[in-house]
């Protein structure tokens, strides 16, 4: 900050300090580190394949384009009443999902959030604090820590074992690291960056913990239609009362190709669903109209995108394990049964950033450093398969031949 | 909640309880009354004409609708990577700043949010939490008292005045609400609910305030291009140097008609922007690109549109005042010099929830009721006037003809 931004008169006999000083020491401290400066020497390299975002390469489909473009044809500019979400997507959401998970989720379970993250935020909101602690499964989607960290919240990682060659669940260390200021465990599932899958008996498990201990289960399922085995991967809502403490955090953006849209929905108990509109109302007021409008469109006629979606990234799994499994330094674990990404440590490289550089400069393929999901996979490096057969064929084979050599 | 919500197994000697049970006690205090009530029972009457809520009557200007149709026709619908929004955007808001302001407010100093709403809970959360106090003027928007309590802080109104039909602002009131724990004083300028517009000098005074208690000043300008002697009422940032620890809460709801489109900004000190950025990241990770193209098309074409909000806004508050003053119970203050509203109190009726039952009853017209906005105006109503002329008119005729009778 240069002269121009000095402050004549400014509190504090030390003399001028920057604005910054007066934040939040919590914030001072959140995680800033992210792929930018990888990002930012990619466009200086030619030609380079980016694997690094969790985002396919598909434009979102017409019909959901179009769905929007409607509403804003026929004017719905304004406020959307029920700060739950537009009336027709909770109804639709309710017939989604009670169709999907076999028993009956109603219109009272869900609330419209402008994207996962706000509806992932949303409910730590509601359960986490100052003075409090939340656990979470690691490797994990970096978001998560900085969620519960912004809120006040000490995180727990509780690391997920890489047992020979599949990631495992370690429910006693769970249950260890609760202790009477845990308000919930979280974890993704399917994983990001794993695909790691909670089993329905493993989600049971982690239930009757939090039934246990009064913690709240929450259950981040943005991956769950991006399941190999079947329509959905086990949610926590096929086996959770509905007055269970326990909250699964959806969004359109990875199975309907709607990164972009920012709409996600929180479902939830009944009971607290008035506490989380007022919520809404206060953090956000509400998600637009005709962006509703869109994610309605992908519910009532989406399911051959979804269908598509799945196979895209089932297939980008196929590939890399194909292409990357015969290179002896690649570790690749069991493949996974759900996500968009392959997540993989190279023998012999600790330093996941160098690493990271040098397939970028190298190989002109980019991937994402393990740390960024915590110290469990720290050396590893994420891949997302969502993308054009062709480009990713090429990357791999960029890779492998890079790593082989 | 019914038997299919029962949880078996669940925490607690004492029995069942429903998940609501176990949310954060702030939560559970907050503040979910509203005009639901009110809306509700104005469903069951014919021809009401509703002036509770704080929008206008007019869907979105085409060229803004198109510039979003457009972008959705380009695929626009991929993340937007920079967490402080859409790089034509943010160029724009720059512009835009230096032209009104008639100073340099560069595109360091403002980040885009899905919603005013959220710029200005992105704003309080940076330097609000637990065991802190932020001091706000009153009568005032219920969320900005909301918002602090939902984040753990202590809100603390500090009254405006009503002396001689004027709302006049108590400096040394605000003073003296200021101690070691505050971190923010809040204000809406032009105010919502009143209309009361802070002085270029009591702006000034008020960022003297806070260099000398080292508080932000949080200065939500939601209303300011609806001010009814200028092209903007006085703005923080026509006086607050970069690195001030100032925030400006905009949004495009108000002046360009576009309540339902949920997007806003924040203007900061650019120290502050990192951090902001990555707040961005852990709580809704960015605002759809489509919904800031329809953003930028307001900003670029969209003078216009704001001159003639604006004038509606005039006329309404003239009309109101016309029709409504008449009226010997009616105590309406100084004329508001900006914003969208009209807030007044009628003689003899001390309880507005009353009171609005009955002029929704008898005269068929939605107000809202003045404690919504805090004790400062407890018996108050408050009419939005940003509607269609005919409608106002009819609206006013019905209010005095009730009250006069």
């Amino acid at each position: 900050v240069g002269e121009a931004g000095r402050v004549p008169g400014s509190a504090g006999a030390a003399g001028w300090m920057p604005a910054e000083a007066g934040i939040r020491p919590q914030i001072r401290d959140l995680e800033m580190q992210n792929i930018a400066s990888l990002a930012h020497l990619a466009r200086t390299i030619p030609d380079v394949i980016t694997l690094w975002y969790g985002e396919g390469d598909q434009v979102t489909p017409e019909f959901i384009r179009d769905a929007a473009k409607a509403a804003l044809d026929r004017g719905e500019t304004f406020y959307v009443p029920d700060m739950r979400g537009w009336a027709p997507l909770i109804e639709a959401l309710s017939g989604y999902q009670t169709r999907l998970y076999g028993r009956e989720i109603g219109t009272d379970r869900s609330i419209v959030a402008p994207s996962g993250m706000q509806a992932l935020y949303l409910g730590l909101s509601l359960v986490a604090e100052t003075g409090t602690n939340v656990v979470y499964l690691e490797p994990q989607w970096p978001n998560i820590r900085a969620a519960i960290h912004l809120l006040g919240a000490e995180p727990r990682p509780v690391p997920l074992a890489l047992e020979r060659g599949a990631w495992r669940l370690d429910l006693d260390a769970v249950a260890a690291a609760c202790d009477a200021r845990t308000r919930a465990i979280v974890f993704s599932t399917p994983s990001n960056p794993l695909g790691w899958t909670a089993s329905r008996d493993e989600l049971a498990a982690l239930l009757a913990l939090g039934r246990e201990k009064g913690v709240w289960i929450v259950s981040d399922e943005l991956y769950n239609r991006l399941y190999f085995a079947g329509e959905t991967a086990p949610s926590i809502l096929e086996i959770a009362e509905p007055e269970d403490r326990a909250l699964a955090v959806h969004g359109f953006s990875k199975a309907w190709a709607m990164t972009g849209w920012r709409v996600g929905w929180l479902v939830h108990p009944p009971s607290v669903g008035p506490a989380l509109a007022a919520m809404t109302q206060y953090m956000n007021s509400g998600t637009a109209a005709f962006v509703q409008a869109g994610a309605l469109a992908a519910l009532e006629q989406g399911e051959p995108v979804v269908a598509a979606m799945r196979e895209r990234c089932r297939a980008g799994v196929e590939t890399a394990y194909r292409l990357l499994g015969p290179v002896n330094r690649i570790a690749l674990p069991q493949a996974p049964p759900g996500g968009m990404y392959v997540f993989f440590a190279v023998e012999g490289e600790a330093d996941a950033t160098a690493l990271c550089r040098r397939i970028l400069e190298e190989a002109r393929v980019g991937l994402a450093p393990g740390w960024l999901f915590g110290e469990a996979g720290r050396a590893h490096l994420r891949m997302c398969v969502c993308r054009d057969p062709g480009a990713l064929e090429e990357a791999c084979r960029r890779v492998a031949g890079l790593l082989a050599g």
